[in-house]
């Protein structure tokens, strides 16, 4: 068994060293205020923050190294942050230590439009790029949701709605630079589209939650804009129902570019908070991206296979303000399951079967909601297999918090046991480290051996993925 | 500066020891006939062959495992062994040990039709698979030319002519089991489509040549066969017009599913050998998938773009038989190439850029072609910027491989100089590890903390990858 950073190997006096030395160089830019530590270590989650001792603003690679390279000299934990968005804890700072900001390296440095490649900050959020990119006729399509920085996304490998279509972060990052464990700058490869060039360095970085190093420049893969983007929705009698038109849609190969489902009690909760009169029962929603005719064929397509598992009709249109009100129950579903219970908090969940046994996990799921007193929405992208729960509690309801955890830990399971994962797009961090260890099994160790090779002293985000 | 195994480190006593032990378990299935050894190094390229000192023909994964202890606890190389169509002299033991045939692994485990997964041994080659899928509706895109194994396509992280739309096995392996170094037997992943565990050990495994693991089982994406295929061909009057066709092509999101490029050396020999009269320019040669308006809509919007870049026409159809008649000069390209010199040797080289250069990294080489006074072919996987040449000699003609080796060398290095890599689909092997060097700096030091501290006593296929 690998041994891994506890903490007894990080010294209060050695997390005092770096930052007194890291003070002199980087003056206001470091901060030990409490307002500003707390900012950085909120985890927008259940799991309760541990706030890092300093937190210093980087403007380079070059800082970034510094910075690092003091901390592996002092034994000081390190923790990368970018915009804070992650969902399992990934920014806390169990053992203290320095969080390195990264939001003012936020510059787009290269756009290759004969490529459709750019290169990137880490600081740089999905939204920010692809505003920068609105005159270039190109697009970054991964979307998690929140306007995340493209570091973080990149190493907590997120995905979201359209990667059905644009696949996931480790789809779409060509190459990095980071900073290791020790100070060292590397590059994990170059703007060719294809390599085989020794070891997959990138994506090992991409997913390892700043475990490995620091991603301090990324170069991404752009699409062109496309010409046409249709909209729809199709009610359906049941889970099976749907999932069963998603299977059947994969299989003839049609290219949609998203496929979401909401479960009757999101329909209901959409309903209710947004002034909708959506049939309260299970509902796909789809977007096609193509030209004209390519988006028309689709939903051709998807109609007649729609119509096999269900009577309601399939709306679906390229205009886009009607395009916007058809997937306004989708746009909405958070504000709607957050309305459910007024002050109380969602935990967001995350877990990804194959899609011929989603319609099998999701009612199991929703079955355990009912049989464990739960109120939660189901929502999932469901073309690959991903759906997240949002069950809901008052923060003070301690009985209600634990309730949800073990569904948590029944629901980790239960991906695993129908040949899933624990997370598909959230990542480990500190929520799911157990679930880890039960899906992965020996290779486990094989991650950590790299981790203790890459990082003998333990300092990069420690606590976070392994025990 | 990481160490890794040399001749030194393994002793003749250790290999004999193995076999000795090996011998026991194995019987008949261990050979140790120059025959058997001879074939079982057969590099097909212009490295020399070096033999292993036995080759066992493995039937299962607990054999692999067994093998790998015994090698493990007495010190002795070991190889994995699929069809032997690799070209950088993977499968040759420069150290001699023991070479592991995984070609009676050749079962097709499972077929999830709903999930579009296949769970296959890693002597199960391409076309075996694809002929298993045949009543399925289903099919595995990656064609690297060659009849290989999945296992070595997987570990050598092959693509070939369809990886501008399907991608590479980077791509395609949705997760593995490998023994590792130590004879463990671990699963990289599920059959989830998408996750965010831990770190990405599929896609370390993936290109690692069989350095860090043996793989024994793969979990490979499917697709669904398309529901039309289209052909077409177009001549252009310039290795930049047909680029820039090609570059407007891909920026405009069609989805090719081939794009080929021949220089004009190619296509006279494809004249002479096949009996062709085609115009003796650069030509393109296009496949498209998808329905019939869809192939019929890529084709026209391709006829569009080429008409900006040549007077030629692009000539296209969905007639099966016509197809092949138009890619007839693709087909027949390597035996065109090997014609031009009967009785010589081609050196298959591969190099991979961002398509933007790929005009005059292509025109670069031409012209380094006639300086050097080669006599060579370049055909191209234009969409991904990835091209081969094919220089030819005679065996015995020292001074022209001689300057060869040099060509190599030059092609390696301008491709790295236009951010491109040394290979985008061979792998390093033997014969391109200065280049992984040139073109990774430091990463390679990372690269090999992997490999000792999985491998510490350097037995997996060493003398690959690295110095």
């Amino acid at each position: 068994m690998s041994k891994l950073a506890s903490a007894q190997d990080f010294s209060k006096q050695g997390v005092a060293d770096a930052i007194a030395v890291l003070k002199q160089q980087f003056g206001d830019r470091l901060s030990e205020s409490e307002a500003v530590r707390s900012h950085h270590s909120h985890t927008t989650t259940r799991i309760p923050q541990q706030l890092p001792d300093a937190v210093i603003f980087a403007s380079s690679t070059q800082d970034i190294s510094d910075i690092v390279s003091a901390c592996h000299k002092y034994g000081c934990p390190v923790i990368a942050f970018g915009i804070g968005s992650s969902l399992e804890g990934h920014v806390n700072a169990p053992f203290g230590g320095i969080c390195i900001d990264t939001s003012e390296m936020n510059n787009v440095l290269n756009v290759n439009t004969e490529d459709l490649d750019a290169v990137v900050q880490p600081g740089v959020t999905r939204e920010a790029l692809n505003e920068y990119l609105r005159d270039t006729g190109l697009f970054f399509p991964i979307d998690p949701g929140a306007n995340a920085s493209l570091g973080g996304m990149a190493a907590t490998r997120a995905s979201g709605t359209n990667a059905v279509r644009y696949g996931t972060m480790k789809d779409n990052v060509l190459a990095l630079e980071a900073v290791m464990a020790d100070g060292r700058i590397i590059r994990t490869g170059s703007r060719a589209k294809k390599t085989a060039a020794g070891y997959d360095l990138t994506r090992l970085l991409v997913g390892s939650e700043g475990t490995l190093g620091i991603i301090t420049e990324l170069t991404l893969k752009l699409y062109g804009v496309p010409e046409m983007i249709a909209g729809g929705i199709c009610s359906f009698p049941s889970i099976e129902a749907a999932c069963n038109a998603v299977i059947t849609t994969i299989q003839y190969g049609i290219p949609v570019s998203r496929i979401e489902l909401l479960d009757e009690v999101q329909v209901r909760a959409c309903n209710r908070y947004s002034g909708l009169e959506l049939p309260e029962s299970p509902l796909l929603l789809l977007e096609f991206h193509g030209t004209e005719a390519g988006v028309a064929e689709q939903a051709e397509l998807f109609t007649s296979i729609a119509g096999d598992f269900t009577d309601a009709e399939f709306v679906w249109t390229t205009d886009a303000a009607e395009r916007k009100k058809l997937w306004k129950a989708r746009h909405d579903a958070y504000f709607a399951t957050m309305n459910l219970m007024p002050g109380g908090s969602g935990v967001s969940t995350d877990v990804c079967v194959p899609i011929s046994r989603l319609a099998e996990c999701v009612n199991e799921t929703h079955q355990d909601i009912q049989d464990a007193g739960l109120l939660s929405t189901i929502v999932g992208h469901v073309g690959d297999g991903n759906f997240h729960c949002m069950p809901l509690a008052m923060p003070d309801d301690k009985d209600m918090n634990a309730r949800i955890s073990k569904f948590v830990e029944r629901l980790s399971e239960r991906a695993i046991r129908m040949g899933g994962t624990c997370t598909g797009e959230h990542g480990i961090g500190q929520g799911k480290q157990q679930y880890l260890l039960e899906e992965m099994g020996e290779s486990v160790e094989f991650m950590k051996m790299i981790k203790t090779t890459f990082d003998p002293k333990g300092i990069m985000n420690p606590g976070k993925i392994f025990f």
